[in-house]
């Protein structure tokens, strides 16, 4: 059984050039996102304790990437408490998985895979929980970057020939389960040669733009511009950009949306210049039980990522920060988010309901 | 006479703490704004075309500070011409004063300072030019050091008490003769106990706000918050700010503003959220030669702004960039210009030209 998931697990990225999240032989491999582009580890974990530590420290980042190594993570964490406590698995299991839900406060599908995970967790008997878990995770994983390849065909079917858009933050393959979100609908959009030039933001404080999203646009040949974040606002004014297309990392029940830093800001500047935002997240983006943006919590990182970079200091010393990392932008200012289980134009309560249904999310 | 001109060019900055620009003993000092914060040294200029470099190279940024500074070169050029030239030193100095003209494109306050010490240098004879032209970079000198303690007086008097602002990139001490524009008004307003918070921009790529803006309040015990330049819309949504306060590199006939690259996106986000915005400019930054903001040159900087940071890689290399380093503010989201001769609420072609007089700006 462990061998056929083994291979499964392997199979998932095969057609994918970049992973960020991988399963082989029983050990979770993350590629280190702190060190791209400068350098391409992989960095392997055995522990979940570890994972949440990863997580946290940003060596793995975006929301649906978190997600599938959270699910990865409770194999980790189930496998040891097996080794450890046998049939008493379950119950020194738990702390684990609150480490893990503690890792990162925003992103909602880290908590949706965690109780995916923890569902199935829940049924298990005494015996070695691997296999069953395992099997889970790698759904996950693969449902991922079928979500994702779905997004990009639907995202890609919105714009128009010969198009400039721009993007915010990495919501590509290196965050996700492959593929990308925003990116895949980039990448769909380029193989549909309906691409003139993706503007990329640099994204600070942590450049996920520059160093991330850049380096996936390069790799695949994708026309790329990157300009400071600062620069977004007037190159709509100069003209020509018909889209914005970011990811998410929470989406409130009315279509209220929490992303990077700057989404919101760049959403304001899309509205005046009738340049459209098209958000793109699968469904375990969506959190239903909370009505708007208002309650979704936003996390706040160290001042050091705005005070140093690359070891250097590149503000005053003792200046007080303001660092939130994610932003909420009203669903009002959003165009159309795509999931893949159907484009939502002109997002309201009623429209994420519909596409949802009635399910949970986390029951697809 | 040279004596009592040298006593005066030091009798400038006494009160001052802060000084980007010196002229002494024949020599003309820049703080180097590129180390700043890191390193505090002064760099000195006998050469115009060295000074001409300087001022393209940012170790003196921001417009009244490049012109204060050009006029001091101009004084270098004519001492240098009349010393191998003779009384053919008008002739001799004409190159300077055209590399001069041509070291950054934006900021007006460069040419409208070459315009006044070229008007002077005209009227003089074939002997030796220092002392005359020394006298008149002087009087621009101190004439910008009062527009801004003026300006600050004036902007200082539109804000509320207990106010949280935010600011742009650096229109301090460091940008102009002395005590600055933007944080003129804010310095004043500390002084009058009006001032809660000052929220500064990083402001890339060249982090006038992290090095140089933080800096200074820090200085002089302003208290200041430092933000991701994408932080600045959800700051505003969070609610509490009142006023954006920046300066200007050249403002149009109508009132468009040229400013740092950034400031467009700040003044939607301000306008979105009924955060009001101040431009504070002494009268040399109007260029009302041109009708409206389309017609003011945008300069474009080396990407390598971009993609390096402190000889660090910063984002992916090979990756095509676009890095203007100011944008263009329609008047329409500026709700106020405070210039030394008065202020200018909801500025129009009208309202500008009634505040600057029927003069242009140079006959002040």
């Amino acid at each position: 059984v462990r061998d056929a998931l083994e291979e499964r697990a392997q199979a998932i990225l095969r057609t994918e050039t970049i992973r960020a999240v991988q399963w082989r032989e029983g050990q979770l491999l993350l590629l280190d996102q702190r060190r791209l582009h400068a350098v391409c580890e992989y960095l392997a974990y055995t522990d979940a304790t570890e994972v949440a530590e990863a997580i946290r420290a940003m060596v793995v980042r975006g929301a649906p990437a978190i997600g599938v190594a959270a699910a990865y993570a409770v194999v980790l964490a189930a496998g040891q408490a097996h080794a450890f406590a046998g049939s008493a698995w379950q119950t020194a299991v738990q702390t684990d998985l609150v480490k893990l839900r503690q890792a990162r406060p925003t992103a909602v599908n880290l908590h949706w895979a965690i109780d995916r995970m923890q569902a199935r967790l829940a049924s298990l008997d005494g015996s070695d929980p691997v296999p069953a878990l395992l099997e889970l995770a790698i759904t996950i994983h693969e449902q991922d970057l079928h979500a994702c390849r779905r997004m990009g065909q639907l995202g890609a079917e919105l714009i128009g020939t010969d198009a400039n858009v721009m993007t915010h933050c990495n919501a590509g393959a290196l965050a996700t389960g492959g593929y990308g979100t925003a990116l895949g609908v980039i990448r769909a959009a380029h193989s549909a040669g309906k691409l003139r030039e993706v503007f990329v933001d640099e994204t600070r404080p942590w450049l996920q733009g520059a160093r991330l999203t850049a380096w996936e646009l390069l790799r695949e040949g994708i026309p790329a511009t990157l300009i400071a974040d600062g620069a977004a606002a007037f190159r709509m004014q100069a003209g020509g950009i018909t889209w914005v297309i970011v990811g998410a990392d929470r989406i409130a029940a009315n279509g209220d949306v929490a992303n990077k830093i700057g989404t919101y800001g760049l959403a304001l500047s899309a509205r005046a210049h009738g340049v459209k935002v098209m958000v793109v997240a699968p469904v375990s983006t969506f959190d239903t039980s909370i009505e708007s943006g208002l309650a979704i919590p936003i996390e706040q990182r160290d001042g050091a990522e705005l005070t140093a970079l690359a070891g250097q200091s590149v503000a005053v010393p003792g200046v007080k920060t303001w660092n939130p990392v994610f932003d909420v932008t009203p669903a009002l200012l959003v165009d159309v988010i795509v999931t893949e289980r159907g484009v939502i134009m002109a997002p309201d309560a009623e429209k994420v309901r519909a596409v949802l249904g009635s399910g949970p999310a986390s029951s697809r």
